[in-house]
């Protein structure tokens, strides 16, 4: 007595998900129009919710913690000596997010052409490479140009003055933007699809909220999940340490 | 010869732009399968971009010029002239994108807790009430805890002292970090199906891109199409002044 009889199809279009066999019920004699009709709602709307369901498969989407960092130093032993003293090591306040760094009780003063930056916190432990990390707001302060950069690239990049209470030396290159960045294991990486070097977008919610594209994604088996913003980037999003964010690998 | 022939057909679903009629082709005496499974595929199809052209029409899009604000302070002719003697009036450097409004050669200093702020710019004319525009930044810098607040609505906002060359005033409220927003004419809202008071998303793209959301609409004769933002959300994105960006009323 059914107005519909049931086949099997297997359908190629666009708002389904391939090669996947659907139940569907096809028009038996009776009112061809109206069997079409009907048959339309059905199938646009069952393709959509299969279409939704296939994002929401692709896109992987988790919570990641903030970590929003102040303007810092990394010094290599060579400039840790020139500045505090031969053989100095330095002194931890402080663990930090990721396993292994640390906040020091040391500071160096930073002196570029057009001012000055006392109070910078060095970050331990030493680097081979010395490396300065502003927002761009405390690059027209002290008047330097550095790019938005990846930790560790410093190539092309300028320099500054650091003074410490032993000494004071000359960077030739090392001061950058720190581009934002979420580290993460490489379990997390495989569960959420993701591998070093990719990116992703963070939401934020609230009155300043929005979102931030472009996330780099950082992928070793010391770090720990967190997301690294500078003060300008959480000054803007209204954004507190520790703040739980969604991230997308959209 | 046609596999198909023709019929009106006006359709309520959902994909498809209501009550207007669309000329479709329904299956005649041969294999009804096929005829219907094809029919899907156009329906489905045919729906999308239906639908996609349905949220073009409700989603206005333009764009907008950003103007980036540095700190200042707005003043009443009685704070103008506490500070820098009686019947002073301010000295106009030059104008800025909103009709009437000029930056001053002169500056004052606020004195809060935690901090001094020199050379805090004066912005004219003079106002009912004074106000004072911190980024985030600059709020830690002095220790005062201002809320992100729309312009003029000061109610429970913290106070500051401000310093000029003639004097010293305590104002008791006024602290505010201004909340992200476009001037726009009575005449652009209505093309872009906006009114005073509404909130908009703007997209930001490069290296540092993502989207403001809630960006607050405001609409008077007097105004010039332009997107106000901190140095804090300048910096944040890597914006530059006069850039254009993308507005969505989505």
């Amino acid at each position: 007595m059914s107005f519909f009889d049931e086949m099997e199809y297997t359908t190629s279009n666009a708002l389904f998900v391939p090669n996947r066999k659907y139940k569907f019920r096809v028009a038996q004699g009776a009112d061809k129009v109206n069997a079409w009709r009907t048959s339309q709602v059905f199938f646009i709307l069952f393709g959509s919710i299969l279409s939704n369901r296939e994002v929401d498969e692709i896109m992987a989407s988790f919570k990641v913690s903030v970590g929003i960092s102040n303007r810092h130093i990394h010094l290599s032993q060579e400039h840790i000596e020139a500045l505090f003293g031969p053989g100095y090591t330095l002194t931890k306040t402080k663990d930090l997010s990721q396993p292994g760094q640390f906040a020091c009780e040391e500071t160096v003063t930073l002196i570029g052409p057009k001012g000055t930056m006392p109070g910078v916190r060095i970050l331990g432990p030493a680097r081979k490479a010395s490396q300065v990390e502003l927002s761009a707001t405390d690059t027209f302060k002290i008047g330097v140009k550095p790019p938005v950069r990846d930790s560790g690239k410093l190539e092309e990049t300028p320099g500054v003055d650091v003074e410490g209470p032993k000494g004071r030396v000359h960077l030739d290159q090392g001061v950058i933007v720190a581009a934002r960045h979420i580290h993460m294991t490489p379990e997390e990486a495989a569960e959420y699809s993701l591998k070093d070097g990719d990116h992703v977008r963070v939401a934020v919610p609230g009155p300043r909220g929005g979102s931030l594209d472009h996330v780099l994604v950082r992928v070793n088996s010391n770090y720990e999940l967190d997301l690294h913003l500078d003060t300008d980037e959480g000054n803007a999003f209204g954004l507190k340490n520790g703040q739980q964010l969604e991230v997308s690998t959209d």
